[in-house]
């Protein structure tokens, strides 16, 4: 398995069916684990999928519409029960206040650890949360609420050592940490082995861009350029196309649109409407623009 | 199937498995539902059960930890997509708002129907709702927080009239009515024939009593006596006893001890500690003390 990986969890849309679950995604990168949207059901998926709750330090949530954030409440207690100690984060709007305080307040009064929120200005396209591995960018959406997607921008990792070298220099362990940040080796006689002799570079650094809930919207695509992989919602097929702009909501085709525009190397759909029991008539509609668009599904594990 | 049946949708405790799903039930009587808590992903349950939305109209909330009510956001906001109009009514304890009236606020607002909340005094025996069908009242039971059961005590039914009767003295359909609440049939001639000639009687009024969560508490027997089913908890088997008199719930055993005790007519148990991946241990715990206890499962529709 790569080390980018995107797990989905749900794929469905705001009315629950049998087929499908309220959206939620996990970014397992580099084993750190990044959630996207929490709708109801999302820890219990989790725990269908094997996911473990204790790589998980961030929340991501992209509006608030229940069937992107009623799992808030199961999942924070579940974690209590399980002893969590260290803090959680919930990066969204800052209205989810009204809405986890009294769940706090009420169902989780002595939990072991922090709930800590930083609040995201989804109308602005910046960086909200940085860590050794990862940069996350808001990217502001046209929805009926505000609403924002967020891109993932892996950093660069450090390069692989080359274990021949190591073996024949006899370089000791504690030398290749230093290595791997790209210094040369000295060796006892005096010899200068350069960096690019003991190293080969890693795989370059993924980027994943989440969008959902939005209508088609071009402005969000210098946000996405080239991105590895583009999670676009399609909640819709080309018959829906006035009730995808009413509701401000995608088609598929509109999906792919954004995809080819922003040149994205692969694009995965969901966020389907309960009406699409066969959803080959939207991958179909994706294709023709975007070929060998991905269908989002409950329990893919995508490498990005 | 009978006219009195209880549904159980999830029978797990508070910490989610892919086995049990949280704790909810539904009484059908006489085509009407009538929820008993409501556990995260209790609104998928009823899809996959194939329960219709509308023909909801109450829902009890035995006590707020959230493995009881944190389906409800989740459940209301379905109703509000499908069009409901009908008000709902929430039976809990006031402190429901709280947690309640953020999410109404957040989430539902504009919602085409009203949710009303009857607030309830989990330390009293009272009757708290009353239709044509059924009369529901509380049952205090002993747990960590404020919790009650809800026993639900069907009315008489109008006895069945005797067709043959019927078509021998051609009755006139208008006179049915009148027969069925008791009143003798004159015929043209002036013939009186007896009500108790016409008809035979219902079968008699069921109850049934919803004792979850709690610790072992015979208090609450005088007001379960004889009931036709009970259901009461049984998160522990006996090895786990003092952890259920810790965390104040109950033993297989003494819900059979209840049971019995109750001169309840059947038993069934649930609300599983996620420790038990094999049922078999409690069910031969409880049948010791009452024999016949019906294990619950997700799933499983039993008549009253």
């Amino acid at each position: 398995m790569a080390d980018f990986n995107l797990n989905i969890l749900g794929c469905g849309s705001a009315l629950p069916t049998t087929r499908h679950l309220a959206t939620s995604q996990i970014i397992d990168l580099r084993d750190k684990l990044y959630m996207i949207d929490c709708g109801e059901g999302t820890q219990l998926q989790m725990r269908r999928m094997r996911i473990r709750f204790n790589r998980l330090n961030h929340i991501f949530i992209s509006h608030l519409h229940g069937d992107h954030c009623f799992g808030l409440p199961g999942l924070l207690s579940t974690l209590g029960l399980l002893g969590r100690t260290a803090s959680i984060t919930i990066h969204a709007v800052k209205e989810i206040e009204k809405y986890m305080q009294p769940v706090l307040d009420v169902f989780c009064k002595g939990i072991p650890f922090e709930v800590k929120f930083n609040y995201i200005d989804p109308n602005q396209h910046t960086l909200i949360m940085e860590d050794r591995s990862v940069c996350v960018y808001t990217i502001p959406l046209k929805h009926r609420i505000p609403t924002c997607g967020f891109l993932f921008e892996e950093k660069p990792k450090e390069p692989h050592i080359i274990r021949e070298m190591v073996d024949f220099y006899k370089i000791p362990v504690k030398q290749l940490k230093n290595i791997k940040q790209g210094q040369d080796y000295i060796t006892n006689e005096g010899e200068i082995v350069l960096n690019n002799r003991l190293t080969f570079p890693a795989n370059p650094p993924k980027k994943y861009a989440y969008c959902s809930d939005t209508a088609f919207y071009p402005a969000i695509i210098p946000f996405i350029e080239n991105v590895d992989l583009l999670y676009h919602e399609a909640t819709f097929g080309e018959d829906e196309i006035l009730r995808a702009k009413a509701t401000f909501h995608s088609t598929a085709t509109q999906a792919a649109e954004i995809a080819l525009r922003a040149k994205a190397k692969r694009l995965v759909i969901g966020h389907y409407s309960a009406r699409y029991e066969d959803l080959d008539v939207l991958k179909q509609e994706a294709d023709r623009i975007f070929p060998d668009t991905i269908l989002g599904m409950e329990g893919l594990v995508i490498p990005v």
